[in-house]
C-alpha cells in the first residue's frame, strides 16, 4: 500500500558497512574532529541519517546474527539462519535484489574490500547452505544465470585464490565472456571494458591505512563500477561493502576499524555525488550488525582519545610484522608516536620471541588502553544499526525497521 | 527558517531515559520477546523512532558527557562543561525550556525515579555550578521565581532527605504555597491539589522490580502529573525521567537496567496515550547519553539470554541484602531460578562474610555471565542516542542532531 504512486528508481546503490554499529559512526565523528573541545564536525553519514534497523537472524542456536544471515535479509527480504546465503529458513533459494535488477534488464555490481565471494557480498548473488563454501560461491557468480545472462557485470575486490584455482580458472572464463580483468589500480584506471572483474589480492585487500599505490581504495572501486554500470539505459544495482570494519571489530582493533570506516565514508560520499547529479537514484548506507561491543571510552575515563588512534601509521598487524622482521624496537616511535610506558615496551619486546599474532595482540591491548576504547566480544552484538539514505524515495527508509524490510522496499521501488 | 509556518504546540512532554543508549532499547526488544526464535515484537519505542542525537559536552578534561551537561544541553540549547546545571560554558545562567514554558503562562512538572533534585531533572529548573549541591538545588525549586511565580507546579519522585532538612523544611514551605504533599501511592491517587510535591523515598525510589504497592510507578507519577498540568488552558511542559536506567548501567546491572527501561517504556506509552486524544501536544523520548558500554552478547557467544534476566525476581542489591539478612543460600533458588554452577554458589557464599556490596558484585558478575551481557565501563560512553517522537511537529526531531538542538527546537515551537 505504502508504495502506491511511488516513483520508481532506476539506479540503486546499497552500501553495507560490515559491523558498522552506532559506536563506529559516532566514533568516526570524534576521529575526524580536529580538537578535543568545541563542536564536532558532522560526518558524511550524519546529514543522511534517516533510521535504524534490527539485525537479529532466525536461528535455532543464536539470537545474534552473522554476516551471511544479515546479508541474506538485506538482499532477499528473508531473515534466515546464521551461515545461510540467499536461502530462507527452509533452505529454499530466494531471489535477491541484485538478481531482480538483472531480471529487469539492469546492470549489476559487487564491490568490497574482502574477497568478493565473502558472506555479505555473496548473499546478493549466491544460494548456498554455508558461507564457508568459497569456491562454490565463486563458481555461482559465473554459472548461475538470469535468463541466460551472467548475473554480475562488475566485480571488484579481493579473491584471486578462489577465482584462479587448480581445478578451475574463473578469471579466464569471465574473460571468455568478454569481461575485462584487472589486478591493480593502474589497470583499473586505464581499463575500458564495460564488464569487469578486478581482483586486487589473493584474499582480502590490505586495510586502507596499510594500502600502497597499487591497491585501489573503496572509493576508486566504487567510481570504476559506477562509470560502467551507468552505461545501461535500464539502470543498475550496485552493492558496495566496507568489508573489514567488521574484521577490525573482531580483532578489537580500533586503528583498523577507524581506517575502514573512513574508507567506507569516502565511498558513500562518492555514491552521493553520483546520485546528486540525477533524480533517478537511491543511495542507502547501513550495516549488517555491530561487532565487538565497541564503546567510545572504557573504565570510567570519560575521555576517548582519537588522537592516539590518528597518530598511528599502520594497523597493529603490519606494525607487529615489521617488528618481527626487523627485531628493532625503535621503529615503534615512528609507527606509534605517543609516549609508551616502560611496561608497555617490555610487554611488546617479550612477544618478539613469540608469534606475530602475539605481538599484534599486545599492540592492540596497548592501543585500546591509551585510546580508552572498550570491547566486550570478538564476535557480533545485537543492538540496532543506523540507516542512511539519499535520493529518490529516501523517506521510505526512515524510522525503525527490520533488516529484511530494506530488501522488501527495494523490490517494490526498483524500476 | 525551518520553523516558519510551523503550528505551535500547547503541551510538551519530554521523557529522558537516563543512560538509555541504543543497546538498551534494542535489548528491551529482546527482553520483551517471548521466545528465542521468530520475529521480535516491536517495543513502544520502535514505532516512534525518528532520529538520533550526539551527546558530547564542551568540557576541558572530558569528551564524554555527564548527566548534568547533557541535561543542560537538552534543557537550554547550550552544551556546557560536565557538572554544570543550567549554566553555559562561561558559567552564565541560561533559561531552560521549563522556565520558558512558565514564562509563557504554562504549567510545569518534573517527574523522576531519582531524588527530584538530581542532575537531569535539576538541569531544567536550577542554575548551579555543580550538580553535587543538592540542598541548594532543592532550595532553587522554591526560591527561584518566574515573574513572581513558583517555577514548578508538580514535582514527583524521591528526595525527602533534601527537602525536609534541619536547616529548612521545603515541603512545609511548598504546602504554605498551596501545594499538596504526598508520600505514597495511596495519597498520590486520592490527592486533589493542582500543585503537588510527592516525595516517595528519602533519596531515590526503589527500582521498578523492587517496588511494593506503596510506591508509584513512573507511569502512575506521569499520569498524576498530566492530570494536573492539563488543567492549565495555556498548556504545560512536563519532564519525565527514567532516572535509574543510568544507575543500573553504572552498576553494570542488567536486571536493574531492564527493570528501569520497562518502567520508562510504560511512561512513554502513557504520554502517547494522553497526546493521541489531542492535536496540540508533542511527546519526545530520548536519552542523555549511554552508560556502561552495555552490549547485547559478549565473549563471542552469539546468544544473549534475556530469559535469564526475566527469571530474576529482584535487583542484585535486594537479593544480596536478603542473603545477608537470612544467611540462607536456599533463597537463591527463588530469586534466581536458573541452574547455578557449584562454583557460582561457592563464590556467593564466600561473600556472605564480606560486605553486602561484595555479594551484589558477585551476583552481578554471575548474571552477566549467564545472560551474556557485556560492559566496558562503570561510567558513560560517547555513541549517539535514539530520539523518539509523537504528535505535533514530530518531524522536526527527525534525522541526526546535537542534544542542544532538542531545546532549540522546543523554544521555537512552544506556544
Amino acid at each position: 500500500m505504502k508504495f502506491n504512486g511511488t516513483r520508481k528508481v532506476k539506479n540503486v546503490i546499497l552500501l553495507i558497512g560490515d559491523g558498522m554499529g552506532f559506536s563506529y559512526t559516532s566514533g568516526l565523528r570524534y576521529f575526524n574532529h580536529a580538537s578535543q573541545n568545541g563542536f564536532m564536525t558532522p560526518t558524511i553519514f550524519d546529514q543522511y541519517f534517516v533510521g535504524s534497523q534490527s539485525t537479529y537472524s532466525l536461528d535455532r542456536e543464536s539470537n545474534i546474527t552473522d554476516s551471511a544471515a544479515a546479508g541474506t535479509a538485506l538482499a532477499t527480504g528473508y531473515k534466515t539462519y546464521n551461515g545461510a546465503l540467499g536461502l530462507n529458513i527452509d533452505q529454499q533459494a530466494v531471489p535477491t535484489v541484485l538478481e531482480y535488477a538483472k531480471f529487469r534488464g539492469k546492470s549489476t555490481g559487487l564491490v568490497g574490500t574482502s574477497q568478493i565471494n565473502h558472506a555479505t557480498l555473496a548473499a546478493f548473488a549466491a544460494h548456498i547452505e554455508s558461507r564457508e563454501q568459497y569456491d562454490q560461491i565463486a563458481d555461482d557468480y559465473l554459472d548461475e544465470r538470469i535468463e541466460g545472462n551472467l548475473k554480475i557485470d562488475v566485480m571488484l575486490g579481493g579473491g584471486t585464490s578462489y577465482f584462479v584455482r587448480n581445478d578451475r580458472n574463473l578469471v579466464e572464463e569471465f574473460v571468455k565472456n568478454r569481461f575485462g580483468y584487472v589486478s591493480n589500480l593502474q589497470e583499473l584506471v586505464t581499463n575500458k571494458n564495460e564488464q569487469l572483474i578486478g581482483l586486487f589480492a589473493p584474499v582480502e585487500l590490505p586495510k586502507q591505512i596499510d594500502r600502497d599505490s597499487t591497491v585501489p581504495s573503496l572509493t576508486q572501486m566504487t567510481k570504476a563500477a559506477l562509470q560502467r554500470l551507468q552505461q545501461n539505459p535500464n539502470g543498475f544495482f550496485l552493492l558496495v561493502e566496507g568489508s573489514q570494519i567488521d574484521w577490525a571489530g573482531h580483532d578489537n582493533d580500533i586503528v583498523g576499524a577507524m581506517s575502514e570506516v573512513k574508507d567506507f565514508e569516502a565511498a558513500f560520499k562518492a555514491a552521493i555525488q553520483f546520485a546528486s547529479d540525477r533524480e533517478d537514484t537511491i543511495v542507502i548506507a547501513t550495516a549488517d550488525h555491530s561487532t565487538g561491543g565497541m564503546s567510545i571510552d572504557r573504565n570510567d575515563n570519560y575521555k576517548w582519545n582519537p588522537n592516539v588512534i590518528k597518530s598511528i601509521t599502520s594497523t597493529p598487524f603490519v606494525i607487529a610484522r615489521r617488528l618481527h622482521d626487523t627485531k628493532d624496537m625503535t621503529i615503534l616511535k615512528h609507527h606509534m608516536p605517543f609516549s609508551l610506558h616502560e611496561e608497555d615496551l617490555k610487554t611488546i619486546k617479550l612477544t618478539l620471541d613469540m608469534a606475530v599474532e602475539d605481538t599484534r595482540e599486545a599492540l592492540i591491548n596497548i592501543i585500546n588502553h591509551y585510546s580508552s576504547t572498550g570491547w566486550t566480544t570478538k564476535g557480533h552484538t545485537g543492538e540496532d544499526v543506523p540507516v542512511y539514505a539519499y535520493g529518490l524515495n529516501r523517506h521510505l527508509f526512515s524510522g525503525r525497521m527490520e533488516n529484511s524490510d530494506i530488501a522488501r522496499i527495494l523490490f517494490q521501488i526498483m524500476d
